[in-house]
């Protein structure tokens, strides 16, 4: 069986002050054992939040079709944010060529792809300047029908759709919802535009290899069959391994909790190569947002090597030792080799470079930065995948799922809900004046005033 | 006089199990006084690190000419990473509309601009794909002349400019670095090529106002002398305050090191805005690298509103009390309207957002996040700057230098060094094969050996 992905865990393990041995985690063995059979039967009963387990087998007929119209657009404008947006990133990040938007065809394969995410008028403004509307479709995600900066969007482009291109504005929007319940579904029935469903049991931030990341990956020349086979790969090993230091999901999530107990608060991703930055911020979603409740949680600290080794290292290296590091390598890299020789005397001191390949750099980057920090007494873990390709990513990205519910429920949080960003949003509802939150004014002026309190203007 | 920035840290202060009290602040007031006066009596001396300071009153007439010649070429790529880039990347996204390098004149007023700053095989490839050599220049910025990555960029860059310009290869070359040292002031000699020098006592993580950034942004229509004009402004009012509760610096400052104290180890930095997401990421470096050291420091957190609040604000929210908060917010922001009205029934619920603009409740959000996290007894602080303009973030700019070396000066370390990075770099020349480096090869192996000791294999 040739491998998904290797995880090297021996530098995970420190002495000194915060403590974590070989030993801790096979005390944690039976729980760690537990608890994965208690999300595997929560899976099979598709469980509210457990679904993302199931969409490996998922049937892909209508997405891929979906895609295919999507995909005779020049445009595509998805609406969405955080989890409507971020795995979608990750994807084109991973799996599209850089400067994907500039290229021309044949270089680029599929239409152009832009998220509207941020309630930013700037944004706003530039995309307004952008659009062909006659060429272009939007695909607004939302499971809930009802997130603020999405609606917002979503306004704005259906009047222009409606004025430009009347009644034939409904062809150009593709609406990703619940199969039943809030305002964009019910649009959808009024208007009769295309839709597809989120699985009442997936939540946002495990909704990327459901429709909401799929559909215009496929139309953007994504093989999302393979993605979603690396996936199922990857679920049936860890499904066999059920001795502990087989099973990398087993170990990562006892040294997550175990590093957290001793309070170890932070949990750093660091991929080395551009490819892979997009999938830090879509782990650090979904890390963050899973397992930050009850006063539990570690933050999720999103890095890319090798440029961060010129801006966070020195604080990883020499700051407090208040961190456990995931350094992600690549074993095969596009090869892209440096010149064999500069005859110039004034850059003989690079020598050790010429002939050399770009990627081996980078790997060399990433081994080298593991090997300082376990010097420096840091837990680090050096996990590779063998390359970056529609398989792999695929595998990652539920080895990941599985990790951070894995950690939630070992850690007692319910991974799947996320009740703490409710307050913001009845502030926000009440500050622009929608009926039926006229309550909530009072108290956020009464915080506000309290920030305001002491202000000081320079 | 008008406002530059205004600074509400009434919430900033918390009871419970981590208090931070203002009597607390004011006990610290005579050591920030005295730290300032040091900082400021530094400055004067030009002393090695502290050169930034002076930045703001440099004469600007080379960079501004070499400015204009860069903005004849099509295309300028800059070839830098951390502190040769991130400033850039910052002001670019500030200071120039969203989609650069996609729009054609004359919405686009400069050159495109590209950074290539990774050691990343497939980026250097499709920028290769990209490159009409007659028409480019490189800007080549490392201070010590011996950045591995920007050197391994220069290598081939310089190999393609030789193979297809000739000896007009020079004339597509702009190198920026120390005055004197480094093997990049010896190619410019030797080959005659455009330079401008970097301050002595200027880092690399504090050289966004030098011709670091400045050559480049004012080659792409940044108004420089106006960023340099607003960072002036703040740097003689912060003068002036010299009582600890008129001076948001000393104030943020205070709070910056007894939160630390009581074990908030992040700084977190949340603007509100697309166009202050890499202002987050130029902070990072500027405060992660300045500060952790000696086993200090805490770790900077880069989030951008409202995005975020669909991805961190759980964690901030409920988590572990052991954040420091900032909100960043604008107080005029262009306009975008949302639709008066849109007749339908199934919108609406989204009536409370007619009429309303994209900034308002950009703002909004702002404000509703801050108020939410003060009530869950967070520690707070809400900046707010006029608009987002050169004057405006030169003024930023310049507060946060300020603050972190006056952050890091209170904490007794060195924030203009960065020792904990030598160590990797020693590692990736033994394993890349230089010269006089062949000891540190079994010391890599043997850490890096110990990370591989238990290896699992998926």
């Amino acid at each position: 069986m040739d491998e998904l992905l290797s995880v090297s865990v021996g530098g995970a393990f420190t002495s000194g002050n915060h403590p974590v041995k070989v030993e801790d985690i096979d005390s944690l063995s039976q729980k760690i054992e537990e608890t994965d059979v208690f999300l595997r039967k929560k899976g099979r009963d598709d469980a509210e939040g457990f679904g993302w387990i199931n969409l490996p087998y998922q049937n892909l007929t209508e997405i891929i079709e979906t895609g295919r119209w999507l995909s005779k657009f020049d445009t595509i404008v998805q609406i969405g944010i955080g989890g409507s947006a971020l795995g979608n990133r990750m994807l084109v990040n991973a799996l599209l060529p850089p400067f994907y938007n500039e290229l021309e065809t044949p270089l680029r394969k599929g239409p152009r792809f832009y998220l509207l995410e941020n309630s930013d008028p700037v944004t706003a403004t530039a995309m307004l300047d952008r659009l062909d509307l006659s060429k272009t479709v939007f695909v607004v995600v939302s499971k809930s029908g009802s997130t603020t900066e999405t609606i917002a969007h979503f306004l704005w482009t259906w009047q222009r759709a409606k004025e430009n291109l009347g009644t034939k504005a409904p062809e150009h929007f593709l609406v990703i919802t619940d199969s039943r319940r809030g305002s964009l579904r019910k649009f959808v029935r009024a208007r009769g535009c295309r839709s597809l469903e989120i699985p009442e049991s997936v939540g946002g931030r495990y909704s990327v290899l459901s429709s909401v990341g799929l559909a215009t990956a496929a139309a953007l020349g994504i093989d999302i069959e393979r993605l979603l086979h690396g996936a199922r790969e990857i679920d049936q090993r860890l499904v066999m391994r059920n001795y502990l230091w087989e099973n990398p999901a087993w170990v990562l999530a006892g040294l997550n909790v175990l590093h957290a107990r001793v309070g170890r608060n932070m949990s750093v991703m660091m991929p080395y190569g551009d490819c892979l930055s997009a999938f830090a911020e879509w782990f650090a979603q979904l890390w963050g947002e899973s397992l930050g409740k009850n006063g539990l949680g570690t933050t999720p600290v999103r890095a890319l090597g090798a440029i961060d080794q010129h801006s966070q290292l020195q604080l990883y290296m020499e700051g407090p030792d208040d961190k456990f590091i995931t350094i992600i390598d690549v074993k095969n890299r596009p090869y892209f080799k440096l010149p064999d020789n500069i005859d110039d005397d004034a850059l003989k001191d690079f020598e050790f470079l010429f002939g050399k390949t770009m990627g081996e750099l980078l790997s060399v980057e990433a081994r080298s930065t593991t090997s300082a920090l376990i010097k420096a007494g840091k837990p680090v873990v050096y996990l590779s995948i063998p390359e970056v390709s529609e398989r792999y990513i695929g595998a990652l990205i539920f080895f990941y799922e599985y990790l951070t519910a894995l950690v939630g429920l070992l850690m007692d949080v319910n991974p799947f809900d996320q009740p703490g960003v409710e307050q913001g949003k009845r502030y926000i509802y009440s500050l622009m004046g929608r009926q039926g939150f006229e309550e909530y004014i009072g108290e956020v002026e009464q915080y506000f005033g309290k920030c305001r309190n002491i202000e000081i203007i320079l």
